[in-house]
């Protein structure tokens, strides 16, 4: 049987895409979610014609016709209405953030001129008209669309809803999303494993990711029972919008998941994927729209990657994210793999002098080895085809540190 | 006089370390903080000869032997203490995860094997001896360092927590932070500016990038009262490690802090940089080893700049983090600045398929551009001493989506 590929997989997982529709949230804890709605300028930006420098407003003309002394008839602060400058030997002291009076045109920092008994004298030869102004809707004219729909609320986004008045945002929901694992061998972080028990440790690292993506998952462990584990998928099933499994769904005798998925309707879509890590990845649905089932080999490694190659990529585009832009690496040293499978090899990164984004394979032991994951920044995507890697080749790279 | 430059500014700003101690967190809540201790493994990893396939556990040297059917005397689950395998001509069943028997060294796969009537053929020539096992100690010993003091804990690092049963971590504290604003032109998102006034957008800036690093901030902002702004300067270099401001620092007649800072003891350390945007930025300190004050300029691309070219440089420095590696970029397009200051530009990244990250510039409408920032993802530091850059050249980077 040919297995299904990274392509196809990918195809088939972003053919499940779902909505799960909008909340509106307080501006500042919307950071990192996805905006689902246009931003629009409620002023000009800058709503006036700025001030950018302290000093004094004068009238170009007036320095134009020979004048150099300015006698100060008033001082405008940021916040006030404008103080008009009557005469051309008239200026008025102004700050950073006024707008400047429609009666004058040019600002004079202070470094620039000399203020002796209540006059301003230039100190410099070359004014230029205009200077040392923000005008008026330079940036964005009222109405315009400061920031588009379907994008990741970032700090720079925070500060444009801030200052158009926007004190919530309107931001795609995240998915309700359950974490389960399962076995008899597994023990909670508290507890002392047996000689022949590991701790859980999959479900953390999952759920830590997904933090990073605003999701805020649930973890549940199903312990080795048939009755159970088709309780407590079923609870799930109808309760959350995608559960991820990390383990469970293979050809051991006490895996009683997949009995459970399919007495619960839920179809498979695929499974087996010609991936390493990953391979026994296996993918489902329940009913036509309904909830999702990711269920990753239980390896650590092979969990994480499936995690940030096929879920986050499935989370970008539910979000209505543009997908993700392509990064290149360069692999650093030769490198072989045989099987005829796509592989992700672990890699750190390093930027060379050339700009070239470099990496180096750092390999572990293999996808039980999640020890290596904690120096490793990325997966360098090797392609199937092909056994012998070359120093210098380049290929699709996936960065786990985002 | 001569300007400080980036590299002095950088300098002085880094030798203002502190050291804020550390706390005990539950695991979880401790991602994206640095680790303050080693970690070590509890036990080897893997804690024994772990089975990584579900199929059938054997004697290698039965096969050697010519034997190719073997009596399945037992089926063994993960979590279960070990079955022997008493014979040669007699196996068991194992599952994934299971620690595997000592009188057994070698595991064959569902998937190579016919099993019928209790026993189990061999469907393959090829069987290698210790094959489908994860033996104990292969990725760590125990007492092993899993993971080092002084770095940021990764969803990887959450983990490896979890698998040797630290329910609790060690991490540094980050410094009390107050982000301040100042000025009567400023008004809050959920008010109505005035014609001449404007809202408050930096703090909130601010905030949201050091929420990115663990750091839950406080805003305050000063109204243009000096004996009020005196009594809040004083009262956050009491209660606080850092003070942020962003504007509020220049010649300006109505700017009451820096007379406050003067009056609270504050020693400038410098004011102004030679740089683009940023030239005014202020850095002083309370005392020998009291509260920093980075007096940002009001501007919200400086302030934005400064925040992620200094504050966090420094805050990496007082986590015990390694120095954040260079990243490098080449100039998408020719580009010219002639004043002489080191000139960061906004620009846009695209990696090409040589694995080259490109940094197109988009330059907006100077340092008042806050839309600006929200289309763009990094600073390309252009050194002071050119003007002319051309395209294809490499100069380092300073990313601001992390």
């Amino acid at each position: 049987m040919k297995m299904t590929t990274v392509a196809e997989v990918e195809k088939l997982v972003l053919s499940q895409l779902r909505d799960f529709g909008t909340q509106l949230l307080p501006f500042e804890q919307a950071l990192g979610y996805a905006l689902a709605e246009d931003l629009k300028a409620d002023r000009d930006l800058p709503p006036f014609n700025r001030v950018t420098m302290d000093g004094i407003a004068l009238k170009y003309s007036a320095i134009k016709k020979g004048l150099n002394t300015f006698r100060i008839t008033a001082t405008q602060a940021a916040g006030d209405g404008p103080v008009e400058v009557e005469q051309d030997d008239e200026c008025i002291e102004i700050m950073t953030g006024a707008v400047l009076p429609a009666s004058a045109d040019t600002v004079v920092r202070y470094e620039d001129v000399k203020i002796e008994k209540g006059q301003a004298t230039l100190l410099l030869a070359e004014i230029k008209q205009g200077q040392n102004l923000h005008l008026q809707g330079a940036d964005k004219k009222q109405g315009d669309v400061v920031a588009r729909a379907g994008v990741v609320v970032s700090p720079a986004i925070i500060s444009l809803a801030a200052s158009i008045g926007k004190s919530h945002l309107l931001v795609k929901k995240v998915p309700r999303v359950m974490i389960i694992s399962s076995g008899d061998e597994l023990v909670d972080v508290n507890e002392i494993p047996s000689p022949y028990q590991i701790r859980k440790s999959n479900s953390y690292t999952v759920r830590a990711v997904l933090k990073k993506h605003n999701i805020d998952a649930d973890i549940l462990h199903i312990p080795d029972d048939p009755a159970i584990t088709k309780e407590k998928i079923q609870h799930c099933l109808k309760n959350y919008d995608v559960l991820l499994l990390s383990g469970g769904i293979s050809m051991g005798k006490f895996d009683f998941i997949p009995q459970a998925l399919e007495d619960s309707c839920v179809e498979k879509l695929f499974h087996k994927v010609a991936q390493r890590p990953g391979k026994p990845f296996w993918f489902g649905r329940h009913g036509d729209d309904g909830a999702l089932v990711f269920a990753f080999p239980g390896n650590p490694v092979a969990t994480f990657m499936c995690l940030h190659r096929y879920f986050l990529t499935w989370l970008n585009a539910i979000l209505g994210l543009p997908p993700k832009k392509v990064t290149y690496a360069a692999l650093g040293r030769d490198f072989t793999f045989k099987p005829e499978l796509q592989y992700y090899l672990q890699v750190t990164l390093q930027s060379n002098e050339q700009a070239q984004l470099i990496a180096m394979p750092v390999e572990g032991n293999g996808s039980g080895d999640f020890a290596n994951l904690a120096v490793t920044e990325a997966f360098l995507e090797l392609p199937m085809e092909r056994s012998e890697f070359k120093k210098g080749e380049v290929f699709v790279l996936w960065d786990f540190t985002d």
